[in-house]
């Protein structure tokens, strides 16, 4: 196995928190694969980039050959968690979470190695416990340290309901790191807290506690809010492998490092080589274009990548406009006129208004093929080919 | 049946809470018998005449032709409730709760008309529930709401714990409700919290909200504290009949007023004459005879009662030493010396040092049969028979 150091050091990278540091280097220098934990709650079968952060943090623990267990939440989606939501997240009922699921591990198994993971549902044991074991789970945890939770805390301020069925989502959770006998457990930094009830848990039934190490939010392709499908400013995991590619190509070049760290599985000799490389004068497209490639093979096949990369660069040297765009339909009443700049704002093909203003200034907006020098109005029943600086592309449909 | 009014008089004499008092009427012009569940949490043995306060009041409805459920709450027991303690109740094994059970029931029916009691116990439908179930309960509580009970708020605020189980006490005792179809709950002022949470669960399974109706604390035979076994000012319910009529015999005037109200089974028309007779001359000390004739003769039998009565009458008239007092055991070194004033006031036998002073100065006091002038000092090994007032008689024995 990799030295402890090194470990440490990829394991780390661009890690948020880590409880505790001497704990897991203890761990790795004992030599032996740790159990690494990540739980899923199977209710957002539509994955992105930025679930792949943890993916990605999975798969370098898999390649410095560890065992990781792909929990999914199956009992505890029945519960609903609102971490960091403010409203009381709705049941779902079984069959969907299974058809959720199953759409999860269709996609996760594009980044984790399937030979090297544990897949397992914590309606295992969750399904058979009694409802006076789940009384005696939760003897083991306070009112008072889980309203220390922050989006507990902020709701009880607010004045905003919690169910008492929240109060038990946290102690499943730990739970789970018990009967999976795990050494370290990976979340999202909102999941913080939850972590760290599993060491509790786990010290309860005479085990050592996990470490727990989180991950940041992954910043979308522009603006500073974080990728989401809602925001539009996502890459979703099931997109083809030339969207994936030039949506990279046309993120700047300080989110290129971002993404790099989050999300690329080179290692840290040869991600500061690249960054040196670039602030010696490298081109930063060669650097883009290798990360483009990498995350288009990894999602797909490196067949799909080659082509990918070919079609972009072929668009991008005659600045043609795609055959098949992105498009973005906007639903208007027959005499509503819509200004294009309320739409691009709207669906992130630019972050603000002063972008779009910037960019016209610039000659760089193009409306079916003409620059544009002020802002239009778009009419109910028309389409609108928009180009907005080198590499983006949409069609705009108002219905 | 008795007339709705008339019930409802009986029903609510001498009661707290009543919610709601409308929806009780409505109850009892239906004219059909009520289901009136009580639950009980089999961790207190040793019964007094506080709790007789209850069972005094589960009668007077059995009387008045009502279904009488006692629940015995053998499942949530093992959850331990803290209702106006402040710390975490340890857990009880189930066979000690099944004991206590046993010591209970036995107790219990000395008041109670067994024919008209239905007894259960929780078991019957916890110990199959499933943790998912139990979750889908917690869903219909909020925490801040729970947070309002006032013991929990004051621990909170105290930064004391309170464990998260503790939360699912009141479900499950609400869920009880449901499960029995109850139409009215009893329980002492302390639980109208608990109580009321049977309302919302029946709400949430459909079901008409049961009304609640809570009892207050029974005061002791001296001073303003509540009956409690510790503070050694009680009569307990396995006393014997002669123990029972003199200690009844010992209260002060007004105290029997009280005890009355909350103990005796003669109807508020009885009840009314005779408060009217002692205010207009008769001697009150025939009403405290008629009382405690009527205790001893309910927790044992009229014979026994009878006997009783000679006994007092007996011992009262010429003011004999009894031939079994009370023993006051206290646990002393070989040399320590303990003033008898100290030891008087911790068992009760005086309500306060100054009661202590007056009795004294009156020539209230007397130890080994001599009328005493000053505060004496007791020794270890030796014995000291006691008399205070006309009705007080204590050994007092330091070992």
């Amino acid at each position: 196995m990799t030295r402890p150091a090194e470990q440490l050091e990829t394991i780390t990278r661009g890690s948020v928190d880590l409880i505790e540091r001497k704990e897991l280097i203890q761990l790795l220098e004992q030599g032996k694969p740790l159990r690494v934990k990540v739980g899923f709650d199977p209710t957002a079968p539509d994955l992105h980039l930025g679930h792949a952060v943890l993916f990605t943090k999975m798969r370098q623990l898999q390649n410095l050959g560890h065992q990781v267990i792909f929990l999914i939440g199956d009992f505890t989606a029945t519960i609903g968690d609102p971490s960091g939501k403010t409203t009381t997240r709705p049941q779902i009922d079984s069959p969907e979470i299974q058809a959720n699921a199953a759409t999860y591990t269709a996609q996760v198994f594009k980044i984790l190695d399937r030979e090297r993971t544990e897949l397992r549902r914590n309606s295992e044991w969750m399904n058979s416990m009694s409802a006076a074991e789940l009384i005696k789970l939760a003897q083991h945890y306070t009112v008072a340290r889980m309203l220390e939770r922050r989006d507990f805390n902020s709701r009880y301020l607010q004045q905003q309901p919690i169910s008492i069925h929240e109060f038990l989502y946290p102690l499943v959770q730990g739970y789970d790191s018990v009967m999976l006998k795990c050494d370290i457990e990976l979340g999202g930094t909102d999941q913080l807290f939850n972590l760290t009830v599993g060491r509790v848990m786990q010290k309860q039934f005479g085990q050592n506690p996990q470490c727990v190490l989180t991950t940041p939010l992954l910043l979308g392709l522009r603006g500073e809010d974080k990728m989401s499908k809602s925001a539009g400013n996502y890459i979703g995991l099931a997109e083809p492998a030339e969207t994936i590619y030039a949506k990279i190509m046309s993120v700047s070049d300080e989110r290129m490092w971002h993404y790099y760290e989050l999300l690329s599985l080179i290692d840290n000799t040869q991600l500061d080589k690249l960054r040196k490389d670039v602030a010696n004068g490298a081109n930063p497209r060669d650097a883009k274009d290798a990360l483009a490639f990498e995350l288009a093979g990894r999602l797909h096949d490196e067949k799909k990548a080659h082509a990918a990369r070919e079609k972009f660069v072929a668009t991008f040297r005659r600045r043609e406009f795609p055959a098949d765009p992105e498009k973005i339909i906007i639903t208007a009443q027959p005499n509503e006129k819509i200004n294009l700049s309320m739409i691009l704002k709207q669906a992130n093909l630019v972050a603000s208004y002063s972008e779009y203003r910037r960019m016209m200034a610039q000659n760089g907006i193009r409306v079916n093929g003409s620059k544009i020098a002020e802002d239009i109005v778009c009419r109910h029943g028309e389409e609108y080919l928009i180009q907005i600086g080198k590499r983006r592309f949409a069609k705009i449909i108002l219905s």
